[in-house]
């Protein structure tokens, strides 16, 4: 057969510092979006990385929903207000007051708000890889997600993934047939700033896992093995790497 | 207060360029796997590319499991055996055929496999933005996994995600508790070459939809309202931008 291939080398050194940049400073955006309206380029260019993600079986489960309307962002706000509130009921003393100060969306100040969702009936009931593990096709459409977010970032643009929301009522709001499940609601636009760090992890909520902690060998819990010792500390070598990584210009 | 902000500009024209040959040159690598180990430094910056993902409530509820054992990848090659002849069953016809000849994992021939799970209990019971939608955890790890994805094809190494396996015995194999679901099991090495475009288009399983044919705005079924045309025709102009950006140097 002669299959169209491509080099592994396309990809330079450069290419590789600009997606751990990337990676690295991209942010859930709640609080420091600009009113600006996305270009058509911009955004055309951003949906197509997003549609251009792996799905199982190449279902392309995924459809796109942007919201412009003002009527409809301020109907999902006040889902979202309803939600909010019961969430913070679910904690307990400091941890409610402090959840109650959390900026946790942008859904009307931000210029639009996209729905990505997954169809669980595209392309017929029975679909390659999906036949064992049934959630690999909602998969596939948060790694549309994060191809979404990550083109976002290059392009300058904050996103934001509002998740306090209850299913029915979304999407009773957008519309969505039963066999569409919306998987994340965004909040796009420029923004004053990106932060640094996560804002999560600047609050003091929680503190950034190190990574030696969550690496296992052959099976859970072997973590402590000789061969693989030499990764172990390569990876507590490299603390500094995803701050470095950012700062390389 | 005084939070630490970067700038929005950080990000170069050409950081985003490098960003979308990277997304649109990914492939799901199942048959071109080399034998070659992957050096620490490599493996160690891809991990952290994986551990920078989003995740709800910032709880990193992700865990590396790094398969180098002949015997764990044979079990795992057993029990992948298993599921794929049950899946060929499910298809009738020419279709099982196609499907019986399809290469779909490559668990033996890469130098690695990584289990990326979800610790559903991670960071306690009551999770920011996990409260109304129980499966943002999932949606997390699986953000690591396509940075993981994203951040092997930029160090020029292919990766392929197995997921025509039974859990439970997956679950088994490589001892996880009850609370850690595996969420992608990888294969990940060196390729002979990555194919121009998905395997299951080539071999024309299924065509790539076209982009919009999968937009709404604001609500499900409004794919025709005039303020949105501008995008639609944009969109169409964009058609050759995945190719484009995978071709410029």
């Amino acid at each position: 057969m002669n299959l169209p291939k491509q080099n592994e080398n396309l990809i330079s050194e450069s290419d590789r510092n600009s997606l751990y940049k990337i990676i690295f400073s991209r942010r859930d955006v709640r609080g420091q979006f600009l009113p600006d309206p996305i270009p058509d380029e911009v955004l055309s260019r951003i949906l197509y990385a997003a549609h251009y993600a792996p799905s199982v079986g190449f279902m392309q489960p995924w459809d796109f929903i942007i919201i412009k309307s003002k009527t409809i962002r301020e109907q999902i706000h006040n889902i979202f207000k309803l939600a909010h509130n019961e969430a913070a009921e679910m904690f307990s003393g400091g941890q409610q007051e402090t959840y109650r100060s959390l900026k946790l969306e942008g859904i009307l100040e931000s210029p639009l708000n996209i729905c990505i969702t997954c169809d669980k009936k595209r392309t017929g009931p029975v679909v390659i890889g999906r036949t064992h593990i049934k959630e690999m096709d909602t998969y596939s459409s948060v790694c549309a997600i994060q191809n979404f977010w990550l083109a976002a970032r290059a392009e300058g643009l904050g996103v934001g993934w509002v998740s306090i929301l209850h299913e029915d009522k979304l999407k009773d709001i957008l519309n969505l047939p039963d066999h569409i499940v919306p998987i994340g609601y965004l909040c796009i636009g420029r923004v004053e700033y990106f932060h640094k760090k996560p804002e999560l992890e600047i609050a003091g909520w929680l503190p950034r896992t190190p990574m030696e902690e969550i690496i296992y060998f052959d099976q859970w819990g072997n973590n402590n093995q000789n061969y693989s010792s030499s990764l172990v500390n390569q990876i507590k070598k490299d603390l500094g790497f995803p701050e470095y990584s950012v700062k390389e210009q």
